[in-house]
């Protein structure tokens, strides 16, 4: 990689492609959702305790059904940290529901000049949530980008 | 992709590259497990019900330590599904940790030929898992792969 002002644009579009998954989840609009995964690749999912989902039908019908529980909770990202390889791109990020905290990894996939997601994998926190932010070493920012 | 018999190969080496991982770990070669993951790039690690480390350095002293401790379970991987997207590769597979199983997502990058790590996540599976293999449906056979 020769161009650090494409790389840093990359990751923050990255981060950007990240926020707006779970703010399609936060509005429960599962269209938007949907227009967030790649096509013509196979997709998968693993939500938190379930076996993978594996293919774009069985990753949406899982969605859908999520988004039309009344019960799902909401889900705040927090300290998402972007890494770019290339014409993928994984986000790191907390995930906040309510008390509860899950890590979750999202992988994109660049398609057309957008980052389109093809993974999403959420994992319950069991040990503590490392110090706030502002008493994170240097490469435990949010939103920061890392290459 | 206009080869789809490297394809297959790229593929091929990306289920054999999964099977390396959990073979090193083992045998607790922490050598070999650390000339698996990439270099020059951020890699990252969950552990089930661990915060993220990420970079070579955390990932890696995580890996030392768990294979230090004579207490860490063996891991068994179990029905690995493969998908390549250019020169990032994820494998989806269970882990058998005697009568409790985890799904892991093991994400490679192609560097100097070879694929090499660059993250993993595992976390506990909670429902029951899926029928045996012989019932599943087409798209999730061992060592399937898919593109």
């Amino acid at each position: 990689m020769t161009d650090p002002a494409g790389m840093a644009s990359d990751e923050s579009a990255l981060i950007a492609a990240n926020a707006a998954f779970y703010a399609a989840f936060a509005r429960r609009d599962a269209d938007a959702l949907d227009a967030l995964w790649a096509e013509d690749v196979t997709v998968a999912c693993i939500h938190p305790g379930w076996s993978p989902r594996i293919g774009r039908e069985a990753v949406m019908e899982s969605w859908r059904a999520i988004v039309a529980n009344p019960g799902s909770p909401r889900i705040v990202p927090e300290e998402p940290v972007a890494v770019v390889l290339g014409a993928v791109g994984l986000v790191i990020c907390y995930e906040r529901l309510g008390n509860d905290t899950l890590v979750a990894t999202n992988t994109f996939l660049r398609q057309n000049g957008a980052w389109r997601m093809v993974h999403h994998q959420a994992s319950p926190l069991a040990e503590p949530r490392p110090r706030p932010v502002a008493a994170q070493p240097p490469q435990r920012r949010p939103g920061q980008v890392l290459h």
